[in-house]
């Protein structure tokens, strides 16, 4: 075994091999620790921490097994396929399957109703969303370039955009004050900071639906980002892996619509990023998808894509799935259908005990609001609630300042991740953990609605606060399905930590 | 669609996105394109090019298909194995599967006649050898640095290991003399040429089995080179991924081995890469591996793998296939085997035909000696026989100065991706090509024989010229697999080239 010494390794290794930038070490990884040694089962270990900070959605495998069941020959290991095993086994050319290709482009129109009709020939694969992200920057930008980000992001996208690139990442502020809207003024004023600083700013990159907000870009900031770029002759990268989980209006606008109407701008300035991780459920498969407007960033993209093609295995298999028309008919009304109703559950049952959440209609988590619980408004204050949280009530969340929102006191909760019985589990102990120990019941009352959320009082033993809730019919979902095998899960020496996983 | 025009893309997009880097557009792709123009099939298009430019291994997968049929609880895919689905499909854990792991840190050991034992610790999962070799390179140098690499070798290093790390190669020249073997006074002469230039020599990389030789290094030359690197504090990468394709003796020894009986030698030091592309025939599903005995090499390169892990749909097929100690066993045997009689019936009927080629006794290929054929012995007189070779032989083969060759007129032909039918149409090609077109076939003889080579002297058409051959027993191979289906190849607007592929 060697050495580990800083030194030595500095001397031998590369500066991307011994510097931070990957990130795993921030302390907010503490709680993706702490449900590592104690992970709840339900039988097994009932007191163990629940895991909310992954946002997996495994809400319809059920559909998707039942179609395998019924298409045998989708597989290259069965009876009905394995005489395409040889062909697919060989098959590594970098454009991939043309079936897989066109059956994804297909998948994406459906998934954006069908109003924008997306090229094959466009459709460049990669390793998963964090393979695209960063295949994209590469051909994009150059180390020390800038890309603009409105914050609260995804807090990954300093390791995929820019760890080995060398781009940076510049944040701009986003504030609950609107509802974290994009503001051309913020935009405008970190691109004037930058380019102060002698920073080249090559872009802007966002995420629609937003994660971690939940929610979608409108129209009309959709269109002043496109004005924007266009003006500076910059790129705008629209991550869009959370399309299909746009479970309630409005409605999900891809930028691929809206640059329908805008013929004046350059579309060679346009990048989508997607994936199957969310919309299908399946991060293991690795589903990547750059699908550019520039002619050149195809081309370059796709050879890129050597470094992390697709297994040809699962390009075939998903080729076949999603050229099934019925079934992708039914498999995105019935997805939608059911992060609706655990969505309503979940941030109704909150609501009735004091917790709001921004109005969100997307995605597999909320952005839930304890500002109230903070003993301070400051980032310490919401890393020692966050650490109350997962010490006591056992559940991993992510605070806030892990996703650079400027105001302390936001959490990220996945939803979509465990079976109801689980997510019942959470939702007691939260329960209990305010009632208990935060909030005096018996005087929580629900008083006004505001624009996008409900406003409640409560009176807590630290204080009076208001609180935003959103309020929502709910209905039950019935148990569809099981939790994590935990007998599939890594026993490695090394620790674990959400950059464990390519996407969180 | 957007402007190609080079100043704009200059303008805003990335260097590395607008500089010839990825090599793509070299002209030994000729071959390649000729082939994609024109492919041959043996009812459909019987005077097509062949193409014999590609290093597929399609001689086992009977072997394969027949497992897969028997374990149908090894995809998820089927009613015995979808109770795993969502389990697997949500599984993307940079570690990889602990079961994936230790059934390729097997299969690694048994592909060396367990003489080493792998640690799945150090297992490092990647796309593919493409993505495991940059990869590995990101974790060893900084952008400017340099790996001495001898020469000829595998040209899409160019791609994997330069093109997005920055890194430069520096070949130093093996040559005929002496079978192409790595001499201590080139290496050391390369590496003092770069430190007079000022240039951060970081390693060495080798293949072994090489490509494009199809030799394996022996035991003193691993030493030397441990030795090298070891007094330098350099690092040694050694490309394993013909491991299991030795078919003859001497046998197939991994740096792992030598290293073993070398205490002194700083592990740290010391890395290999792998993959099932070759081994096992299966390019398509992107198995590459890092095996490092560096710690911090293998969590940095396991936190990058994120970028290209491989499918966890294929990870757990590979899990159960490799950990069948009945098949691996089987398999190995019969790999061997069959590769062995391949080889012994392409090398004989080309020395019936007055061709040589260097004893090889490992890889999917041999490399062919055409010194004879030559008009003038440069890289002019070696790409015009090549030219003929591909418009009128219609075979596409790898001229020896794509691989960076110092001497010219040696190609590199695969022999193991295609049928016996395919591969004896060829020969047929090759023949009529020799016998009309070059060689007075009445006054060819064999003569003498050297320690690797066999030579014999032909009265060609343009003059006289010894000619180093491999004769050996032959056996005829029984037809066991099909051609490329050409429903599959793509159909995309983008040209084709061998970086198409991800390995060539």
């Amino acid at each position: 075994m060697g050495s580990y010494k800083g030194v030595y390794d500095r001397e031998i290794l590369s500066k991307i091999a011994t510097n931070d930038g990957h990130g795993e070490n921030l302390e907010y990884f503490d709680g993706w620790k702490a449900y590592d040694r104690d992970p709840y089962h339900s039988t097994k270990n009932s007191n163990g921490v629940i895991q909310m900070g992954l946002a997996e959605n495994q809400l319809c495998f059920d559909l998707v097994t039942e179609w395998l069941l019924k298409n045998p020959q989708a597989s290259i290991c069965t009876n009905e396929g394995v005489n395409k095993f040889m062909d697919i086994a060989i098959f590594q050319d970098y454009h991939g399957l043309p079936e897989f290709r066109s059956a994804v482009a297909k998948f994406m129109g459906k998934a954006r109703d069908e109003k924008v009709i997306f090229n094959p020939d466009r459709i460049v694969m990669s390793g998963g969303a964090t393979g695209a992200s960063e295949t994209l920057l590469f051909c994009l930008a150059n180390p020390g370039d800038a890309f603009l980000i409105p914050s609260p992001y995804y807090p990954a996208f300093n390791r995929d955009l820019r760890w080995r690139t060398g781009v940076n990442l510049i944040p701009f502020t986003c504030s609950s004050s609107n509802n974290f809207k994009i503001t051309k003024e913020a935009l405008q004023s970190a691109y004037e900071d930058a380019l102060k600083k002698n920073i080249k700013v090559k872009g802007i990159i966002v995420t629609n639906p937003s994660n971690p907000l939940g929610t979608v870009l409108d129209k009309d900031t959709l269109k002043m980002l496109l004005t924007f770029v266009n003006v500076k002759n910059i790129h705008l990268v629209c991550d869009e892996i959370y399309a299909t989980t746009v479970f309630n209006s409005p409605r999900f606008i891809s930028v691929a619509e809206v640059i329908k109407d805008m013929p004046h701008v350059n579309q060679d300035l346009v990048h989508i990023l997607y994936s199957l991780s969310k919309d299908m459920g399946m991060p293991g498969f690795r589903v990547g998808i750059i699908y550019s407007y520039n002619d050149r960033v195809v081309s370059t993209a796709r050879r890129m894509s050597s470094f992390g093609l697709v297994s040809s295995q699962t390009q075939f298999m998903i080729a076949a799935l999603l050229s099934d028309d019925d079934f992708v008919r039914r498999f995105l009304v019935e997805s939608r259908d059911r992060l609706f109703r655990r969505h309503q559950h979940f941030t109704s049952e909150l609501a009735k005990i004091g917790i709001g959440c921004l109005q969100g209609n997307a995605a597999l988590f909320v952005w839930m609001d304890l500002r109230h619980l903070l003993d301070e408004a400051t980032v310490e204050g919401e890393l020692k609630l966050w650490r109350v949280i997962i010490n006591e009530v056992k559940i991993n969340v992510s605070p806030g300042s892990s996703f650079l929102c400027s105001e302390p006191g936001w959490f990220r909760v996945c939803f979509a991740n465990m079976d109801n019985a689980t997510l019942d589990v959470a939702l007691n102990r939260i329960r209990s953990f305010v009632t208990r120990g935060r909030v005096d019941n018996s005087t929580m009352t629900t008083t006004a609605a505001t624009t996008t959320t409900t406003t409640t009082t409560i009176k807590k033993k630290r204080g009076q606060m208001e609180l935003r809730l959103s309020f929502n019919n709910r209905r039950f979902e019935d148990g569809l399905i099981s939790p994590h095998s935990s007998l599939l899960s890594p026993h490695s020496p090394m620790p674990q930590s959400p950059l464990v996983k390519a996407r969180t």
